[in-house]
This record gives structure tokens, C-alpha cells and sequence, in this order.
């Protein structure tokens, strides 16, 4: 506790951009089903798609001081991403850090617990993906750190890691995987285009992917 | 495990629409409160109001094999009713899976469990109603059944009964019971419209229930 | 159980609307920190912002029948607040009831339970903050109290007291501290418009509260 | 609602006993890894160990009345079943009721609400699996129904099933197929010991169940 | 917060013993079902029955430095009460602060968050109520109040009131209703003893209670 | 996935027995309050305090394949550590496991996950550590990966890392820090034990540890 991490890699921001696009459930199948958040994490409004560098927070419960130590390390494209030391649904975050961490270039926050002022946040388009919403407010008393190391509803983070949200969830791709998982994450797209059209047209998944003779093999039977 | 019904027997489509069309509040009531799913059933968008046929499946968790095999099943005006055979999150559906469930005239998905790609099922308009959003991905490796009696959200539900689902969650009505739900439903909204204007119009539901006398034979007391 | 405070006293009506204009987050943070009601409290739209005097209902679990008798008590700007005597999700409340109740002046429901009609009640912009959304029928078969107090989504509320829900929660304002609360949240308010134009302009919340002494005087380390 | 069905068939004692001996998960895996109830339900104390006929009970929430209608149907062997028609946690039962359900030759209740009197219960042994410990009262207003089919804990039941309750959860076998289920449950306890008998000698599950090459054909690395 | 209330009044010793001897279900039931505390709330042992008058401490997330403030305040025979400012599972107490509840005289503990060490405060014989078990440490940095009013595990609390606790959960007695509640208690106590004999003679409940002719006017059907 | 790492590195194991006997409280303050693993990680019986080295096992929801590949990987004094890919409360894991586990030196198992066969696992004294209870079986059809890093009930575990569990839940070391985590608890230890003669010979945390100028100077107020 009580550390901040200032100089922190990053992935090359085209690969950021192309990870966002291709969106969390493409994504996340292209590195191999890892890296999601649980499901409980859930955007304030629909419709947001971001991607980012994680500029990650450790907090205590209740205690809202790192953020404004976070801030201070975002560069344009970043995503905050906090996580309490202990289970907390407070309201860590509001209009008035938004307001903050847009004129910093912040994307948007990754939060394990609470957030506020979500009418302003939505109306201010800035996207957040929490545990809850609530005006619950927190302290400014105890050190967490900054860009250390976090788990983050269930998934464990890097400063620096790529993160990946949208009305799905939220994903995280190691740094150093980027770009591997980006030629995946494209060639899984380019795919789906030809199977979307085959499937429209009333094609059968039993017929495409070929899976009548394994479920014969596996036993299946039509009464 | 591993059985597959393929003729089932379906309720006449005009009971069916106007089963919908009397909404999941309504028609639970008229059949003495019953075939409720559990609250926790939440649709991922607002607005859509669905009738139909069940097409069941039970799945083990994690695996979304049998949806393949279901949607061969689907008739025109069917809705998907998917329940793990034991608690699952997993996103067992997507838009691929929707594109190929709608070109067989599905109406929609009722999911004990997670769903994915929600953004793209919204804008194509295929309502479905889950326990959770979630990107997590399925495998391909074990057998379930179609269209088998499940339990799913705490009701049971067999293949062919119908499906009410809107914003207030989903109902079941059983197929032989289904003529008689509907008279019951038809009643009871010829009788809420005119206990609406009386109410709008400033009376009380003391007065016209007459629920005075009762709650002063029960001991309710003014003070 | 079994008791209806007819005359109760209410906060004066221009400080109400003034807390409602300061909305929950402000208020919550103006009064300590407390009044809070429970995070699972959520609202069936988003968007909806009000302030009333409450009229509580203490409930059986499934049985709505106090409703009925709380409906007589409302005044033009209640807000109709109902604790079920234990746990329940049950649909207590719905469009009939919403009819009634908007013609006698109320502004809203705030309910530690289920409400139905959703849709119905989204479209008559009659907003509710819930546990959850059940279409699940009550029974009118036992007596419970109206306009005593009551604990409702953890927090303790006393007919009167003024509350406020939005879209992060809902607060209650005790009565007779109602006027001390407004002064400070419009205060506060004035204060965050000052910080928000810094704030936008990238001053860091480290300079601006003057953190960075604290900070160091704790240990932080920057590496 | 307000059903009661006197004469319900229940299956050979011989069986029921052999079905409890071989305990939940034996008989659960027995038939196809169905009828499982959801973990929640737990037991009051550790180390019982029953089997009997379901008595069920459809209960509204919070009103016990129907428990006492139930007891008149219990013969002996017989263990109580019941479900709310919405969730609830109130404590239908304690210890006057098992003292009378104990005199009806009851073994046991299986209920997905809320039990009282838990150490009056534990030492009469009178076993309960339930989904909560709760003091909370019950009314005895509304009627609901003994021995029609309901759905608890997630699994469909109906009056003469088959309920097995250890301390991994509680199973109900169909009456239909009892004797199948027992034969294979038989089976599967000899087959256990045997394999016991080479685990406690060291030999792997691996070479035991042949798994090395399934492993390597699915592409399993050692590194 | 940051307010001790040093002298406050409780209610007397004997009222105090006899309503703990009545235990929770029976002094729940005899002050019309309310006071009961969140079915979440267990005890950390078996078999501890205990009574006593509540030193109630308002305490913020994660932070336990009011417990020490608290226990300056406990008198011979207090228990001392713990809600957090919002929830928190964090293990603000343990084994050194049991010890010193101990010395002072204290009976338990009712904490609506974690404890910890529970294996030596299991020997030691100092029972705790707890939403949860969890080693997490708190800290010592923001101030709360002791005995100012709570609301406990959904339960409003004031500094004297009579707290019982048993395997059954946690209940509240006001004190100025203690005495009448005690006369309740026991009259009720001694009622259920000449049930219990004739229900464990085989007598029914529906014949006791005189329930039959009740339920046929509400339509039970026997089939 | 599909991955085993055969040789991995182990602490000694003089510091894991004395890390062991310090306990979890102590040894998460020890090291930062760091390690804990989440509240919901309960033991299946009191009074287990173990300690040992982590084999760890990443899973797919319902299918247990992966721990026959552990088994083989465990040596003398190594704790079996479960993660599923995605949340499940399936049995992975019950007697024949632990009989196998056991012939290769295994001192228990935590899984973020079900178990099942408890009493069996409770006579033959081997400890469990559980998300839930469950007798619900689960397949051998997909891989999973053995010594990989894992999160496990949120925290970050890489094998060979030392497991610390007992009745206050899992914590978990970094094997690089072990032996200075040890230091630390130790001397927490010898320092516990003083204060505990002193606070139970009367004396107050108050005094001991000097608080009462801090809380006056925070603002504590005696009434």
C-alpha cells in the first residue's frame, strides 16, 4: 500500500483501437475464454464501447483519496479501473472526478464497487461499469496505491493491461498479448460475417459446423 | 439426457396472441397466480411483449450444444426456454445464434442463465429475458435433450406450453389450460378498465372494493 | 399492526422541492452521510428525480391490502413508502394503483419489495424505486400499519420525513432537521459548481484540496 | 389453491430405506445427475441422514396454515415438502409442529423458506433442510394446497416422490422410477469400493479410468 | 457521528434474564412479531442463548475504532451492537478486543459485518452474531458514534433496548415495553407446554386450534 | 488451457508449518492485509488449521477432469487449489478424490466451487474449503490447465504460493515473501500476547494504545 507506479508501458494505441472495436464477447473468445470481468459489473447507460490502457487503483473500503492520485497519472485513451481492498459498494466516484478525469482524456471507469451522480456521468458521456450505484459517500484517510497489480471482480490486472467494455462486460488482454489477440480477434470477425449470412438465409449451425454425426456418436436421440 | 422430442404439439396461435397481448401481470392472476418465473429473469431491453410456444432445452452448464439441435425444432412464433442443469452464468447466446433462431420465426429467448452480444440482439429486435449479461463462452461437449419438461426460474414448463414474457418477467401457461387463462385474462381486463376510471377519478379502492367493514372486523384503527 | 396515523405533519412544500432539486447524491453528503436507503433500491426508469413527505406502510409479506388504506392518507406531494414485515418480492403495486394513487396527489412509490405493470407505470410517469420488479399477486387478508415508522431498505423513516429518490438511490431527510439539511446541500452545491469549472480546465483535485502534503506526511511513495 | 389429495401412492419401504443408505450424491449421480434441489438447502444439524415419501405443501408466503392440514396426511416414513408461492425466509416451523409431525411418524422437512426453534429441533432430531434459520411468524390466513406438484428448490416434486437428504443437499427420485434408480445406486456403491480400495493405495485416477490418452488426444502439454 | 453517549438507561437485570430464558422465537412472537433482526445474522457457535442491554456503535466501513470507544462504556451484563455506515463484511473484531469486552462484562456481540479469530472466540465462550466471518482488517482513522440510535441487520436499535440472541437469530425488545413484553413472553411460554403435550399425543392441530370449519369457509377441498 | 507445469517451486517447509500456526488473521495483517481470499470461502467442518503449498487447478464449469491431472502433481503437504473458468457451484470433488489426494500427501482443498460426499471428507479428516455444498456431478470432457496462476475467490494464486486456511477463511503468500511474512507474524504474535494479559486484567484499548488524544482531536464528543 501506499505506492504509485508513474512511468507505466503501454500497448500501441492502432491495437487499442481495433480491440474496442471488435467488442468484449469477440475478444474475449479470441485469447482463449480469459480475461472477463464477473458478470455483476454492469455500464450506468447502454450503448457504450470503449478501450483503453488501465491505469488500475487499490482502495480501501470506503475511501475514495487514490482516485485523485490516479488522475493525476492518466494519459489520453486511458480507462481508471479500481478495486477495493475489501467488498464495498459505495459511491467512490461522481460528476466532479468525471469531470477531472475527462480533461485528462480518461474513457471511462472500471469500478468494483459504487458510483454516483450517474444522471451526470451518462448525460456528460462518460461511461462507467460498476458493481452499484450509490450515493454513499467515502472517505479520504487511508493510502491505497496506484498501478499496482489488481484483481478486479474476479479478474487480475496490470497497469497498462488493455481494457475492453461494452454492454457485455468488461475484458481485460495482457499487454503483451495485443497483438496476438488482435489478429485472432479480426480473423473471428471476418468469420462470423460468412456464417451470419448463412444463417440468415436459414442454414442450419447443425449443417455448417458439420455437428450431426458427433451427437449420433455421442448418443443423441430423436423421439 | 440426450433426447430429442420433434413433435410437439402447440396451442392454437390466436390463443396464443391474445395471451400475449394480455401481458404477463394479467394472465398470471387469471390463472390463480401461478407458472410466475423467478424475478430474477430480467429483459435486456424494455419494451418487447412476446407469446409462444415453448421449445425447451436443458443444458448443462457451460455448454450450448443442444441450441444447435433446438433451433431444427423451432416452428414459426416458438420462443427458446433454456435451462442448466445446474446454476450457470455462462453467455450461452448470441447474435449468430439469434440471426439463425429468427430465420426459423423464433420470438424470442427465456434464458436461466447468461446471454451475450446484447447491443446487436437489441438492434435486431430479438427479445430475450436472462439471469444475467455475460460474454463467458460455451463448449460443445456434452449432450443435453430438446424439448423435455425443465425446470427453469423455479416453474416448471413443457414443450408446447405457452410463453408470456415483458418488462414484468415471464409467465407459463400450461397448453390444455390455455383457453380457459384466456377467458379468465379477457375478463379481468374488461374488468380492470372500468376499476381504472373510477380510480382516476379520484374514488377509492376502500370504497369500491368495499373494504371498509373488513378492515374494521379485522381491528384496524384510526388514531 | 392494525394502525393508521391519520394527521400527520409535513415539512413546509418549498423545502422539499429544493431538496429535490439538490437530488440524493447532494443531500446524503449536506446531512452527515446518512439516511441512505439500500443499494438494491433501484428505479423501474431512468431519468425520474422527486422529493415528498413520506406516507409509510408497514406490510404482511404478500398482502398489499394497507395500500389501499395508505392511498386515503396521501396528500398533493406524498410519496408513498411500504416495508413488508419480512423479505418479499411479491408485486404489490401496480397500474390500478398508481391510478389512484396519482389522483390524489402522489408523486411516487418507494417500495423495499416488487412492483409490476412497469410498462404501464413508465408510461404514466409514475416513478418507483423497488427490490424488484415481480408480477407475483398479494392477498388482502391481514392488517398491517400506515404512517407508523419503519425500517425500509435499512434505513429508518418516520411518516413525514422528507425523501428524495433519483437515479443514484433514495435519502430520507429526518423533518426536523429539514431546514438545517437544504441550507447546507444548496452550499454545496454552489461550492461544486466552482470546482467543477477548475476541474474542467485540468487542475488536479491534488492541488485544488491541497492533498499532496497529506499524502506525502502518510507515506505515499511515488516510484 | 386449497386442494388437499388424501390418498397419494408411495413406493415400497424396502426401497426408500435401500435409496436413503446409499445417500443424495450416490443416488442423484444413480439416476442421471437429476432432481438435485438447489444448494441452498441446508441442513440444521450435520450427520442426518433420511429417506421418506413427500407430503407437499404450496404455502403463500408467510402463512403456515397449510402445514397443519399436511400433517393430518402423514403416514409413517412420510417427510414434508414445502414450497412458497413467492420466495420467502419466514419460520414456518418449529418445535410444536414437530412434535406433532413426530407423532404422525414424519422423518423429516425439506422446506425452501425459513425454520425456528432450530436447537429445540436439533435435539428432538428432527431433521430440516431449509433455505433459511429465522424466527420470523407466520399467519394462518390464506389457503394454499397438500400434496399437488411443486416446484422446490428449483426441482419438480410431486407427493409420494422420493426424497433422499444428507448432508450434501437433498435429491427426490420419481416413484415411477424408484427401483431402477436403487439397482443402479447399488451398483455404484460396489463399483466405489472397489475403486476406493486402489486410491487409497496410491494408484492415479489417471491410469485407473484410462484417461492418459483422452487427455493427450485433446491436446493436453506437461511443461 | 463522532458522538458517546455515556449514561444511558437500561432496564432491569431480572426482566433482562427472564426475557433471554423466553429466547427469540417466543419474544419475536410475544411483541407482535417485530424487533427480529436479518435472517443473514448467525451465530459463530451452537447453543449460546443470551440477553442483554445493547451499547450500540454506529461504525464506518472497515474501520473498528469505535469498538474501542465502546467498550470503556459497557456495564456488567451489556452486548455490544455494531452497524456499519454501509455494508461491509470486513472482520472488525476479534479475539484481543473479546478479551476486553470480556473484563468489562460483557455478554456478545451483534455485528452486522464480519468477525474474525472465531476459533478462539469459540473457546473463550464470547458468542458473536455476525453477516459474516472474515479475517480482513480494519482500520483506525474516521470517527462513529456509540449508543446513538442504529438500524442493526435491518432493525432499528437504541442504546438500552434489550437485546436476545440464540441459534434462531437476534431480537430487539424496546426497553420501555420490556416488562409487558416479558408478561407476554412467558404467558405464552407456559401455553405452548400444555400444546406441545397434546400434540405429542397424537392430537392435530387442525382439531386443537379448531381450524376446520375456518378452512372450509375458505374452500379447502379434500380429494 | 491444456497446460500442466510439472515442476514447480516450493517454499520450505518449516517456514509453511509456522505460517500455519500463526493462523490467517494473523499472517493477512502480517503481510499488508493482503491475500485474503473471499468471505464466501467456508470450511465444510470447524476447527481445521492448515497449511501448505498450492497446486492449482483451472477448471471449466462442471467438469472435474482437471483434478485427476492434479492429483498426480501433488507431493507431501500440498494443498489442492480449484478456480473455475466461470462462476459454478457443482460437486467437483468429493470422497474418492480425497482418498486419492490423500495417498499422495495432499492436506486439504480450497475451491471457489461446490464439494459434495462432506460427511465422508469430515470423518476421514480431510479439510475443505467451499464456495458451496453441493452433490451435483460434473464431466471429464474438456481440458482445463494444473499450475497455472489462477484467481481464486478473488485472489491471485500461483502455484507453489502458500495457502494458509482455518476457520476464518484462506489466505494466501507469496512464496518469494514467506519467510519475511513469517518474520512479521511471528513478532505479531509475541506482541498479541502481551496486550491480552493486559486488556484482560482490565485495562482499555483507550489506554494501551494511546487513542485518546487522537479521537479528541478528531473531534470525539462524551454526552
Amino acid at each position: 500500500m501506499g505506492i504509485v507506479a508513474e512511468n507505466i508501458e503501454r500497448a500501441e494505441s492502432s491495437i487499442i483501437e481495433r480491440l474496442g472495436a471488435a467488442g468484449v464477447a469477440t475478444v474475449h473468445e479470441a485469447q482463449g475464454r480469459k480475461g472477463l470481468l464477473a458478470s455483476h459489473m454492469r455500464p450506468i447507460y447502454s450503448g457504450a464501447q470503449i478501450a483503453g490502457s488501465a491505469v488500475t487503483i487499490s482502495a480501501p473500503p470506503g475511501d475514495n483519496w487514490m482516485i485523485h492520485v490516479a488522475i493525476e497519472q492518466i494519459k489520453e485513451g486511458d480507462i481508471l479501473v479500481l478495486a477495493p481492498t475489501s467488498p464495498c459498494e459505495d459511491g467512490y466516484f461522481g460528476d466532479l472526478l468525471a469531470t477531472s478525469a475527462l480533461a485528462r482524456g480518461c474513457r471511462g471507469l472500471i469500478i468494483d464497487a459504487g458510483v454516483r451522480d450517474v444522471r451526470d456521468l451518462t448525460a456528460m458521456k462518460f461511461p462507467v461499469w460498476s458493481k452499484a450505484v450509490s450515493a454513499q459517500g467515502t472517505v479520504k484517510e487511508t493510502l491505497g496505491s496506484v498501478n499496482v497489480p489488481v484483481v478486479c471482480a474476479s479478474a487480475y490486472i496490470e497497469a497498462g493491461d488493455i481494457i475492453i467494455a461494452d454492454d457485455d462486460g468488461v475484458c481485460v488482454v495482457k499487454r503483451a498479448e495485443a497483438a496476438v489477440v488482435l489478429v485472432a480477434a479480426e480473423k473471428r470477425l471476418a468469420n462470423e460475417d460468412a456464417k451470419r449470412k448463412r444463417l440468415a438465409a436459414g442454414e442450419l449451425g447443425l449443417d455448417i459446423y458439420e455437428m450431426r454425426p458427433k451427437l449420433e456418436a455421442k448418443g443423441l436421440k430423436y423421439v
